[in-house]
């Protein structure tokens, strides 16, 4: 992951200073390389598990991983464009140990930034003017517009009172399986990978996707707010229909009603926010006694197993078939 | 105009139904299909300027305007992208004489179909699946960028206290320039035309837009609220500092000097938003003493006169050169 880095960085800083100002600055400080004050910073940029599978899909494809570079940096604009609104929509005030950028540059900043981050995703790709950069976007339009369709479904699961498990996880495909997939098909296709071998690179990255999600979810609730960078049962703050909660409330038995009771109040709540951190420990303790939390950890090792035999069905090279299985056993296990 | 309408909003309907609930009735409204309640209606659903373009611009290629509808469509679908995203920014709460989506249907909802609709652009074109559709994408991609430019520059200018005649002409190029020539050049490149004649054609649409937009900031000021839609004063409570603002501010003399102060009065005044009408009407009355409503008067006709002289330069059936010139005839004299 650590070359991921190193190699896109670079390119995903040049493309970033081509905004006009002060988008330019605003990016620089989402991205963590300034502060909020503007001086230089080496702050958290997000884990960049997105540009090292763009590298990776380069060489599943049999080319140097530096042809995926273009695509590294466009999957990665589009997903920091998702989280500069989604931060802004769902009012979330801490990103990576940091305040988000609506709290610091304002909401017209983070709308902004946020579309220009998208454009230049398009941008950085077309403008390498080939067939295939073509048929890289057209795969990255098809992710962003999965991504936008889940953070929709996202939003009004919060309103509703029940959400099933397959909503939930087709909101999370949509939120993290599409864009992951994009990642590692894209730096084939930018290689000449037929559509075929893209498809079945996507599976893989779809699956991983669901994985990392509900490891995701399980870190929304019961990861280490050190760790994370995020409050303490931030999911629950925000009554994320998350896996966790969904599983639990399908689960029935009284855990799973007494947690269905609760929330039905919370949602009537107008003290809701004020809730003290003893009530939201007595809600994630029902959904683990109701069994939505191991529910989601087996959920995980399901997903990252269906990713791992996906790749049995595409010919990769063994060095890189060896690190996607790698990233897959890396996204079950990680604590932030 | 209308059969641009006629022609491109069944495709334009038919792309906004793709969108996942509740993004497709979010955007219904938007487009003035639907009302608030989601009963249907047949509300303004703007000038369709560029669609017609698109179409004239097919034909400018010497193909059927049917060739250029889904480049109408991505233009339009990028321009309402824009406006939704900018309403909420701008803090408007009129458009088109209703309630801004923001309005009705919240902020999140505003940022997200803006999200999907610029998302929705890209996959109208990318899907044709043709090379001139990648080379039409690009173009869009970059007047997207521009746009984005356009209006950060707008939101800065906003809290500066001297903006010069040539920095709000650039900022107006950026916001609405860039999309009327991509307009203008989109239906020609889907129809294989190259890049000298594209960019001919971009020349004549980026200066109508600058012709559009002095009028633009003209209603904005001495608009009448019945035609335009917008609240009095518009441009003045936002403290926009458009052409005739600026042009006023740049003229020198009595009433330039007032209007300064006041001006910069009003930036420190906590009260702004109460002022009243008779306040608002002596603003407007120092900049025509000024000289900032003649000058964008003349403005308008001067980048009338340039837009047209670069058909000259372009060969395009006559009929369709006719059109174009009577468009931008129209867009001079228009009352909304």
């Amino acid at each position: 992951m650590e070359r991921g880095r190193t190699l896109s960085t670079p390119a995903l800083r040049a493309a970033v200073e081509r905004l006009a100002p002060p988008m330019d600055t605003v990016a620089a400080y989402h991205f963590g390389w300034i502060d909020a004050q503007g001086n230089p910073a080496d702050a958290d940029s997000g884990k960049a598990v997105r540009p090292a599978l763009a590298l990776l899909s380069a060489e599943a494809a049999g080319v140097p991983a530096e042809v995926g570079i273009p695509g590294a940096v466009a999957v990665e604009l589009v997903h920091n464009f998702s989280l500069l609104h989604d931060d802004l929509m769902d009012g979330d005030e801490q990103r990576r140990h940091r305040d988000t950028v609506w709290k610091v540059h304002g909401p017209a900043q983070a709308i902004l930034v946020g579309d220009a981050l998208f454009a230049l995703a398009n941008e950085v790709l077309l403008e390498l003017g080939t067939v295939d950069a073509g048929r890289a976007t057209r795969r990255l339009t098809t992710a962003s517009r999965k991504l936008i369709d889940g953070q929709a479904q996202d939003i009004s699961y919060e309103h509703r009172e029940r959400v099933s498990v397959e909503e939930c996880l087709e909101m999370e495909g949509n939120k993290t399986g599409a864009l992951l997939a994009c990642a590692i098909s894209i730096g084939a296709v930018l290689g000449g990978a037929d559509d075929r071998k893209a498809d079945k690179l996507e599976e893989y990255g779809y699956h991983l996707g669901l994985a990392f999600q509900a490891v995701d979810d399980l870190l929304g609730i019961w990861g280490d707010p050190e760790s994370t960078g995020k409050q303490t049962w931030s999911d629950l703050r925000q009554r994320k229909k998350s896996l966790p909660v969904v599983a639990a409330l399908a689960a029935g038995g009284p855990a799973s009603e007494e947690l269905a009771r609760l929330l039905a109040e919370d949602a009537k709540s107008s003290d809701f926010e004020n809730f003290s951190e003893a009530e939201f420990a007595h809600r994630a303790a029902l959904i683990e006694q109701a069994g939505g939390r191991r529910w989601t950890e087996d959920e995980a090792r399901r997903q990252h197993a269906v990713a791992v035999r996906a790749l049995d069905e595409v010919d990769v090279p063994q060095r890189v078939r060896e690190a996607l299985v790698a990233l897959a056993d890396f996204v079950v296990v990680r604590k932030k």
